[in-house]
């Protein structure tokens, strides 16, 4: 056994806590005590306990002359709960583990600090990427208060997301449609274009086995022509926000909200400006976003490198069509040697499906 | 040792000679006597022994009460070389152990109903599959008298095969790059449309770190547009034969075949007709063609289902543009429930780029 044997096992139970904890990390703890695990803990819901915590009062006694392993700085400063560096002490733990430290810039080391002064010897950086991207939506919203855009698509292998005629249903198989509800879950919002209300009618929600949690659904709708016999606007299962601008009906504006729909207007006569809607989702404490499609919707964030992470599934079918469209429309890149790299690819299978997810790099290309 | 781990041997050697025996089919053979390989031997080129032939040669007299293992049953008739049959009588093998039944209807099992005749046990089905994969060019081709048609594409992760300037080079590394050289040698053409010619003025040559066989270079060019300058006519490295209509410039064609180049001339008004052109380039004995693209020639292929395996090439990386082509262009299917199905899906990694291999199952779609 060594550090990373335990780290990880705390790393694999946070995981399974993805999309609970907003706007908090998702965070796992072991303690261990004599070759012995004694406690395990993670955090579950904003405003309840630390995963720290949980993972101490499973040890009791055995706290103390223990190492304990966290994948998250332990906090200093009293928020809704006490800070757990505070705790870490009084429970005479003897060395602590850490994967990475906070990356809030107001708390970063301080944790770290206070336990130093302690005298517990603390280590830093035990599968630092790891739980790094773990944390990935987190990150991105501490540090510039706007959510992590992830994009997901579905694609033929000749590269298209419906026929000529717009018909997209289904190019994936049921396995991968199952894995999309549980990333829906995992996230705070899902964000369409009006296209893909228009052409169709989804409901965004999660359907899953086990009951899971319904994100905010967004919608990015210019002119406002979002039927009002919409799923979104008239099923209820979660909230519905919609992004118009100045060209919007108000009398249109006025009855969507008296039906329990909220409409944000941004100013201007040109397409609702999406890095403006991000910063208000993240006001909003929406750390996370899963982008659905359409093509313009993704073409814009991509046109202005608001992309965070790309998630493909390509089907092993052929459907040809030369007027068919692609993931990403906007109006592109002029030569492919400025292509944006995806890195630290992963690829999986879902039954017949091929998944491929990377992580644009923006290195030298500003944001627009 | 069981004969599938001799069979396997055969298989692997044979592969190694794709590309050099069209128009016949790769084959190896293996020649066991008492528990002890003493024979080996693939068929190199047409027109020169057969596998068993130089197994049986190398085995000398070892070949007396042996076990012949060969991926195609040996032939019964005298064509550029005497029957192979004849010679495993005369030589006494005991047992001969065959993968796949010779697919030429006129003398398909009389190779082994002479050595049954003859007193020899046969076994057939060795790794059938896996060796009928092998000569899936052959089989097409000695079963259809046309050429198996491999397209090969590459695209970016939002499924580009070009920037919306048009420009393509280069999507994949040049790991991949490699290997499509190895492709091309294994083919006996390599065939692309007027428009690829046009703004890439491609050579589509064998450039490999030893020397590869070069492919005939087939393009369709319905008005004969082909520039008198495009490398494909002036570089003389393969021979380029072009494919147009009626609608081709009489003294361009002269001019050409004053070059060297072979112009066929088709019929009509319309496109050129390609399963024509196919037909063609069977009884040219050319087995297995290459398709480069353009997305509109791939189009039409698909279009009339005439293509019979897909490799596509899947570049991580991004590019944009709601104008940019995919790698199928022409009408295309209308639901996507209709999609032409790939099976036996493979794939593979090359540096960063990932390669998707299939075979589009026409089941129940009537070949246009």
């Amino acid at each position: 056994m060594n550090d990373q044997y335990y780290m990880q096992l705390a790393i694999d139970m946070a995981q399974r806590t993805k999309g609970q904890t907003s706007p908090n990390p998702i965070v796992g703890a072991v303690v261990v005590n004599n070759g012995r695990i004694v406690g395990l803990g993670t955090h579950l819901k904003a405003g309840e306990p630390h995963a720290e915590i949980h993972a101490l009062n499973m040890a009791g006694e055995m706290a103390k002359g223990s190492t304990l392993y966290v994948t998250l700085e332990p906090c200093s400063h009293y928020g809704k709960t006490p800070p757990c560096a505070e705790r870490i002490i009084k429970e005479k733990v003897k060395r602590v583990v850490i994967s990475n430290v906070d990356p809030n810039p107001l708390v970063a080391g301080k944790g770290i600090e206070l336990m130093k002064n302690a005298g517990i010897e603390v280590v830093v950086g035990v599968l630092e990427k790891e739980a790094k991207r773990l944390n990935e939506t987190f990150y991105k919203y501490i540090t510039s208060q706007r959510p992590f855009v992830t994009v997901k698509t579905a694609m033929t292998l000749d590269g298209k997301i419906a026929t000529f005629t717009g018909n997209s249903q289904w190019i994936t198989g049921e396995k991968a449609r199952r894995y999309v509800h549980q990333l829906r879950h995992e996230h705070d919002a899902i964000m369409v274009g009006i296209g893909t209300v228009l052409k169709d009618n989804p409901s965004l929600t999660v359907r899953m086995e086990q009951l899971g949690i319904q994100p905010i659904r967004v919608v990015i709708d210019t002119t406002l022509k979002i039927p009002m016999d919409s799923k979104l606007i008239l099923d209820q299962q979660a909230p519905t926000w919609i992004f118009t601008t100045e060209q919007a009906s108000e009398e249109k504006v006025e009855k969507l909200k008296d039906m329990g729909i909220k409409v944000v207007q941004t100013k201007g006569d040109k397409d609702v400006p999406l890095k403006e809607v991000l910063h208000y989702l993240g006001r909003n404490q929406i750390t996370s976003v899963l982008v659905e499609g359409g093509s313009s919707l993704v073409g814009r964030l991509f046109d202005e490198r608001l992309i965070d992470k790309y998630i493909a599934f390509i089907a092993p079918k052929l459907i040809g069509g030369s007027s068919s469209l692609t993931s990403i429309g906007g109006k592109g890149i002029e030569n492919m040697s400025d292509a944006v790299q995806l890195i630290d690819i992963t690829i999986e299978r879902y039954e017949n499906d091929i998944c491929i997810t990377g992580y644009p790099s923006y290195q030298g290309m500003e944001e627009k």
